[in-house]
């Protein structure tokens, strides 16, 4: 009984802390907290083994505080644990803190940026990937709320979970039965969730998340039915203080300060205990080092080929010099070429089914582990999971996206197919590379770029096969652009990218036999965008430029031509101003404005022909 | 058995009109067709009430085709009805037939595009919903996809449907067990799948989906529990065609000449059968006439407001005066303050809990059948439903949006609270208006205006409180804006939205103590932009001007501000460009660049000060 007792102890210091740093700050949510203190002390200072000295220890077991608001409970409990000074915990959602108000990796400790709810739980699918990747004992544990059960992510991380039996994956669920402004759907029934789990494939155990010896007794059972393991615990939202406890209206809203002080007579004064003495270290783990060359051996390629192909070839040829290299696919690998991966490379392959936040949530997870995991699926598709994308920006996730059918160049499918706000969604992604092939070599060139670069990369990738424009050796620089098509006295530049730079192409010979010379550039790096190089070649043909992109008008490369060339340069824009509509894409292309009969008409006009 | 034959007679006449299709198309999802042509049949010529002469009589029964790959076969149904031409049909996905590749709202049918998968459930969720408001006797039918079942948003309306106990709704799932690119997660494990319903509160009936008996038989049970019923439906892709029954790789394939003829031959001609006489009619029902003014008595302000404050007073107040006014959170209405709505409404109050993509499906099936619905949650988790908005525009679905806690100025909660990319989100969205208060007044104004537009409409709000600046009459309309501080010899135009224009009056005065004329523009109306006064303003104050917004640098007001400005002025963009965190409001929009100091400084720059 003396562990139990010094847990519960250590559970009063997580709730005092949590209490005291929101007070101290006047904001953030210490009831979420107080529901969830038993339940982490056990976690922390009981069952996980894990090394407070190295956060990348590999044989640690990772944890992924997937309800974020309770994030001062998470710093409690590091410093707690002595991974961080009790003092800084007073520091809280300050600027100059690295405890925010909801994690972030900022604090090393944190593997994934949480604070949107649903989430944690396919971070943790792709850690616990990734642990089974690396033969490590460790496991993973992931401390959800009950109110986020509601978002359909999670239950798209527990069909994976259970599809992939990772035995190793733990999620622990603090059942308060409150969510931020009405009780949670199922309050305190927990069989109702239970149900939930089971049906997903899942072991399900129903605890009293308060009772410590309950919950340690749980947490022996994890895994030993050879699935993922999800403890229900039934808890209060505020326990401990009487006057908060289970109270709706009191999500986020910290103590004030009498009220602080009421709440201490209730909790006593910090129980004396030295947590640190609980703390269970790893048993030693050294991974295995593996093949991770950043370069591969190009394919060459002669006859016309459509990016998504080349994406697929180049995808294969870095798998096999790069053993970190995993690929998940969204059932669409047919489609985006990852098949060819998928084939050669089992086991590092991860069909996510039509399941898209998943998807991008446990290449946060792989990655967050060390490894390099390309992500494809229609661009359109990409739209469902902006939400994880923008959080793996915030997790500082090494992760590589390939959208493919983009604009309606893909024709007969129609607008749902069709993606044409990608650019427009990637481009603000702090961070974020944002890439776009026109042919396959340099589509090739793009992977090896967006491997070699430490954080997120999106590549965009046509559908129609497109001639060949580069040689093979040729390189595509982060940042970078090309100018294909340059002579004196140019009287227009045409900034493109992808299949409109084949249609600029096409309007340079339909106007040179008119005695007007366009410049043309291919700005396949559209984030960042090489603005010296297009404001050069722009003032080089008089500041007359022309913009063409499959694409909507907002938030593509024509507006970030737009802001390069502010004040500098008459500009046309030439893209996608309304809804398109199946047909075919040469049909498409024409009707909605960005073919090359398009591009020679501004250009004229441009120059007042 | 006469009506069996025939419903298996009508069966086949779909298969072949399927395959013709799009043979003739030389592209689409024949197969999948096969695998569902069974249950429409009896969903279409025997279950179903419907009115083949108005697709609005509010007696019909709705059906949503989710699995969206399948529009020939929805074509097929509709030709045999006699709604369209048989001849029509093999216009399929042309560039002049409404017929397009995956279903759309040009065919007037079509109440809701599908084609990214999961989604149908959500719009099937709403229509019943409505229809239940609407005290109609009509059920909806939502035909699905075993493969889309892996996504989340199934399963959020899953747990939705069962919430409100809609026992009017129908969801058939064609298990046919292969996805695009492999077998599906459940193959034809039909137990799992009405495991996972059944857990999520439905009656779930497994039958064979190619017997046409045994689905009549599950049809007559649907809704006798008082529950959603599901009928999962065991198929096999491609069925009836011997070579590709059940084969992997004919996903997206259409049947080549000689296939077809090949196909033509196992299946038979066209079998006689008057497919018309099968459709049944709706009992008459008319809908009740509810008040449905659009403007509203307004608040009176004066004290300092937050514009999410008087977003949520104007729900209110237009609540109470139109009664096709709906409101649906994803639990954060305490926040959003459209809790003041489902407290004084609760019959047209809808919480959705923390499940956004379903908020905007419930909405777009709400629409579809004439109500106005109202979502509201912060603009940052918006970005979970952004496949959801994109599919909405393509369905011309009359929803209002709200996204409250835009950027860096919501403080502590750190980056993942911030909506930083929503501007990005919704320009692009074809049609969508964008609008972003600065005040109390201009926040009930904006919610007018979006009433009374039809069309999608998105308003951005922020989270502190914000002085008065307009008189309570002054109207906002889409396209505007407003001049707020225009002097003789203005140096430099300002053009900001939300709380950048307070800023943009601090600079103001400040500037005006050094004897520089700032003039200042509210630019709320972000989409469609005011182009003409931003030009006009720009023009005299010399071509020089600051656009400064909370979000990040692409694809937002800046953006929008480049483009109509495009050669015309020199331009500084004050904007956020990096990460930010935790930290109190006014020290993020100093650090981040945002602020009153920034403002002036950019200015005086420009002016060469």
């Amino acid at each position: 009984m003396a562990k139990i007792d010094d847990l519960r102890k250590i559970a009063t210091r997580l709730r005092i802390h949590s209490m005291r740093q929101t007070t101290v700050a006047g904001s953030g949510h210490p009831t979420t907290c107080l529901s969830a203190a038993d339940l982490a002390a056990c976690l922390f200072f009981s069952e996980m083994r894990w090394n407070t000295k190295d956060p990348d220890d590999p044989g640690s077991d990772e944890f992924v505080l997937s309800k974020g608001h309770a994030a001062p409970l998470l710093w409690a409990a590091y410093a707690e644990a002595g991974v961080i000074s009790l003092e800084s915990l007073l520091d809280l959602r300050k600027i100059t803190s690295d405890l925010e108000g909801h994690p972030t990796p900022r604090m090393p400790w944190v593997k994934a940026a949480t604070g949107s709810l649903g989430q944690g739980l396919s971070v943790g699918v792709g850690m616990a990937l990734a642990q089974r990747l690396d033969r490590s004992p460790a496991r993973t544990f992931v401390l959800m709320g009950d109110g986020e059960c509601a978002e359909g992510q999670v239950w798209e991380a527990a069909a994976a979970a259970a599809c992939w039996t990772l035995r190793n994956l733990v999620a622990v669920v603090d059942v308060n039965g409150l969510g931020q402004s009405d009780r949670t759907m199922h309050q305190h029934d927990l069989p109702a969730l239970a149900r939930k789990f089971r049906a997903f494939g899942w072991e399900a155990l129903i605890v009293d998340g308060h009772k410590i010896d309950k919950i340690l007794a749980a947490l022996k059972l994890v895994g030993k039915k050879g699935q993922p393991t999800v403890i229900l615990a039934r808890t209060l939202k505020g326990k401990g203080v009487s006057f908060i406890e289970d109270k709706n209206g009191w999500h986020g809203k910290p103590l004030k300060a009498d009220e602080l002080a009421r709440a201490l007579e209730e909790t006593g004064c910090l129980p004396d205990v030295d947590s640190k003495r609980f703390v269970h270290k790893p048993k030693p783990f050294i991974k295995k080092k593996v093949a991770a060359a950043l370069d591969f051996p190009r394919t060459s390629y002669t006859e016309k080929t459509a990016t998504r192909l080349a994406y697929g070839n180049a995808l294969l040829s870095l798998g096999k010099v790069n053993a970190k290299v995993v690929a998940i696919d969204g059932d669409v690998k047919n489609s985006t070429y990852a098949d060819k991966f998928f084939e050669a490379l089992p086991g590092r392959s991860f069909q996510s089914y039509i399941a898209e936040q998943n998807m991008i949530g446990v290449g946060m997870g792989l990655a967050a582990k060390g490894y390099l995991p390309f992500m494809a699926t229609f661009a359109a598709f990409l739209t469902r999971a902006h939400d994880q994308i923008r959080m793996a920006a915030y997790s500082f996730s090494n992760i590589k996206i390939c959208g493919s059918h983009v604009g309606v160049s893909i024709g007969e499918d129609g607008p749902s197919q069709m993606g044409l706000e990608d650019l427009a969604m990637f481009r603000p992604i702090p961070g974020c590379v944002v890439l776009y092939p026109s042919d396959a070599v340099s589509s090739e060139a793009c992977v090896a770029a967006a491997a070699a670069h430490e954080g997120m990369c999106y590549i965009r990738a046509s559908r129609p096969a497109t001639p060949v424009l580069y040689p093979g050796n040729e390189t595509f620089p982060i940042g970078g652009s090309k100018v294909l098509r340059k002579g004196e006295g140019d009287a227009v530049t045409v900034i493109a990218a992808g299949i409109t730079v084949h249609e600029a192409l096409k309007a340079f010979e339909a106007l040179k036999k008119e005695g007007l010379g366009l410049r043309v550039i291919d700005a396949y790096s559209v984030a960042p965008l090489d603005k010296a190089a297009i404001l050069r070649e722009v003032a080089g043909t008089g500041g007359r430029a022309v913009v063409v992109e499959d694409h909507y008008a907002a938030g593509g490369l024509g507006e970030a031509v737009a802001q390069a060339l502010a004040g500098q340069a008459a500009l046309r824009h030439l893209c996608i101003r309304e809804l398109p509509r199946s047909g075919k894409p040469d049909e498409l292309m024409e009707r909605f404005g960005i073919s090359a009969s398009h591009i020679a008409r501004a250009a004229r006009e441009l120059c007042g022909r």
